[in-house]
């Protein structure tokens, strides 16, 4: 039996001295939704409310959310609450009915994007998005072969699991699927874009060589949990080409980088000056509310409506419509992106600040409020240490979660709400926690 | 190219004479969201409103709605959008936090299943909770072969549209998805429960030979795509002998006829006497709010959870849980399964009374609020007829539709609180249209 590799971060029953109730309540946990579910923290986090960047426990302890990137214009957010409830007590059918809520969310969305990224599709789940997006690819190349990052993450269905290389060698990769060295300037110390480019290259030409067809390079366009690889801007557009020049296309995977966290603009992938063939949603997308969705190419989404209608019950209904418009809203309306730009590079320039007094932080790795940090010992990347970290943080009232093959790299994503005085928060506990260690 | 069947009942751009400004709409939603995606009816419908079981057009108009079974306990429900209200407005995160809604939701729903049936693992959607299912199935039998009946529905993933043979035969089946007739009186003529268990036992007979390993039979318990088959009481068992026989599981996917609908039991697979190894739960779940879940036995999820974690980032939230316990409690309070088998079995002796007085009625089949009812001419399934009369109802105010490979019969679905006096309208209608035609 392969076992699963072990979570950065994961809980391990029986390893914590808790209070009985909490052990009832893991017991009870485990009884009902069974053996695959992991908590979070060395002390699993029992947490009941939520406003803005805090998170509250049982007791009434505050927690700053620098971590939960699905509540991303701030936890329970009173104008994308109240147009959910607004809109479920007027009307939540589907999309085999004409509603102009799903239109003019659509198109509000689409105007952030590129012109040639003119459809949008929706779903519930970044997985189901990433999962359409390989029923496209199939269709429109005729090939079968995906190109992933060996620590990517894409989702939890059949085809996307096989894509998902963190999750573990008894998951992934699937038969079709190839991994190539994520881009960091250690697997690239000749450069970022030509290094991973040329491997682009070589893996389509190892699946050639086996048979199977190039269908696509699917990529999360910072390379989250790879560790977070931002730069240098416009590495990926080598990689583009490459896949391109095989016959596949280039799925840019935006469910964690995406709806301006980046700062800079809405999606990752402009970063890096190209047009992909398709972009999947997700997360932050409704703030909570499950919603998500694939933007494509017209050209490209042909084929695979040749062959198949596309119809998802709950995906693109009036009440995700409206949820979305008003995660829109308030992104433009309280300046989120331009926030996340200015916090995030104060909030990096803390951090590369505390590096330079404690050894234990090595490089930090930043775009907007999606922040990499590795975490060192002797000048080596530790796992320990960094999940030490991180639960040290927990216990001063702070969330952060760790990451990367070797769980050695802080993942840092608040809300894009963050403020300065959160960023000191943060830095001021983190400093103070390196200081004893 | 091979293009897709036609769907029952889509509307066909062009054919029909609209007012210019849903012209207009229906020029930009194909614009916006591309052309994979239908409309339902010749005449597309705007809605705007839904309550009860009562829907809403942009003139006021108001559509006796027998066919949305997501809005379950009735659209717009108020006890239910509060659940989600409130919820939405303290706390909306997810299952690697300890949360009470969520265990009290799990053991609240685990309660209502045989007790073999003791693990539940939430999703988004129901094409996901049968995807998990498929990969549950692979990590517990070590095979991959699926069969599905000939007009099956699963899913949209990769996975469940391999399964989804209703799609068509550019999309399914997959290479490793066997298809056997639906259990009907028509493809049986000799008895349901044992053909239909032979057809089982010659698709794994048939797998085997071709190197397949057997993984599972996926049923909807009515067969809802099938043209809606419910009876004879307990034909499953024999299907679920032999496909355990061979090695595999038994899928019986609930996401159609489950939380009561059948009348007389919670689950479809409760009315065939059986407890199957899986059992997945979809659209009625969160009466709209995008939740659905697989409840699974612990000895059947074990090799799963020995080789990998499960993580579904909206599946299980705070939110979702409100809302599921919202809508059991309303479900027992109301007495809706008790009011779908008291109604159901009115309507359904309805609609055979009307079939004395009208040969375009054939056969009607119905398990509580779930029916299907064959539309023939001369005799001969009739698939254009059905068509014609889901229009003209619609016409009427009435929303129903089509379904089955040759779209001849209706599939009649009412929220749960469908009363005598909408059935009554109903049938009045539906006898005035056959009395005009």
């Amino acid at each position: 039996m392969t076992h699963p590799p072990l979570m950065p971060n994961a809980y391990t029953p029986g390893a914590a001295n808790l209070p009985p109730e909490d052990e009832a309540r893991i017991a009870r946990r485990a009884r009902l939704l069974g053996p695959a579910y992991r908590l979070f923290y060395g002390e699993p986090l029992h947490l009941v409310r939520g406003e803005g960047v805090w998170l509250y426990d049982r007791e009434g302890r505050a927690y700053l959310d620098t971590y939960n990137n699905v509540a991303s214009v701030g936890h329970c957010h009173p104008r994308v609450v109240a147009a959910m409830a607004q809109q479920a007590g007027v009307l939540a059918t589907h999309t085999r009915y004409l509603h102009d809520g799903i239109l003019d969310y659509a198109e509000r969305l689409l105007a952030l994007f590129p012109n040639q990224l003119s459809h949008v599709m929706f779903t519930c789940t970044g997985s189901e998005a990433n999962d359409l997006g390989y029923r496209i690819a199939r269709a429109a190349t005729g090939g079968t072969g995906v190109i992933v990052t060996d620590n990517a993450y894409h989702g939890v269905t059949l085809a996307t699991a096989e894509m998902s290389m963190s999750v573990g060698p008894a998951v992934a990769p699937g038969p079709a699927v190839f991994a190539i060295p994520a881009p960091s300037h250690e697997n690239y110390p000749d450069g970022i874009a030509q290094g991973f480019a040329a491997n682009v290259e070589a893996a389509c030409l190892q699946m050639q060589a086996e048979g199977i067809k190039p269908a696509m390079l699917i990529v999360d366009t910072v390379f989250s949990s790879d560790g977070v690889r931002p730069d240098p801007i416009g590495f990926l557009a080598p990689a583009m080409a490459a896949i391109r020049a095989a016959g596949g296309l280039l799925l840019a995977d935006e469910v964690q980088p995406g709806f301006g966290r980046t700062g800079s603009h809405m999606w990752g992938f402009q970063r890096h000056g190209l047009v992909p063939d398709m972009v999947s949603l997700g997360k932050p997308m409704g703030n909570g509310y499950p919603m998500a969705g694939l933007v494509v190419r017209p050209d490209v989404l042909a084929n695979f409506s040749d062959k198949s209608r596309y119809f998802n019950t709950f995906g693109g209904n009036a009440v995700a419509a409206a949820v979305g418009m008003a995660v829109l809203d308030v992104i433009r309306d309280e300046g989120l992106m331009e926030n996340a730009a200015s916090v995030g590079a104060a909030f990096a320039d803390g951090m590369r600040d505390i590096a330079t007094r404690h050894d234990t932080l090595g490089e930090t790795r930043a775009a907007g409020l999606f922040m990499g940090t590795d975490i060192l010992k002797d000048g080596e990347p530790d796992g320990h240490r960094a999940t030490r970290l991180v639960n040290d943080l927990r216990r001063m009232g702070i969330l952060i979660s760790n990451t990367g093959p070797l769980g050695h790299i802080l993942k840092i994503r608040p809300p894009l709400t963050f403020s300065p005085v959160h960023v000191e928060q943060f830095l001021s506990r983190l400093e103070t926690i390196l200081r004893a260690t």
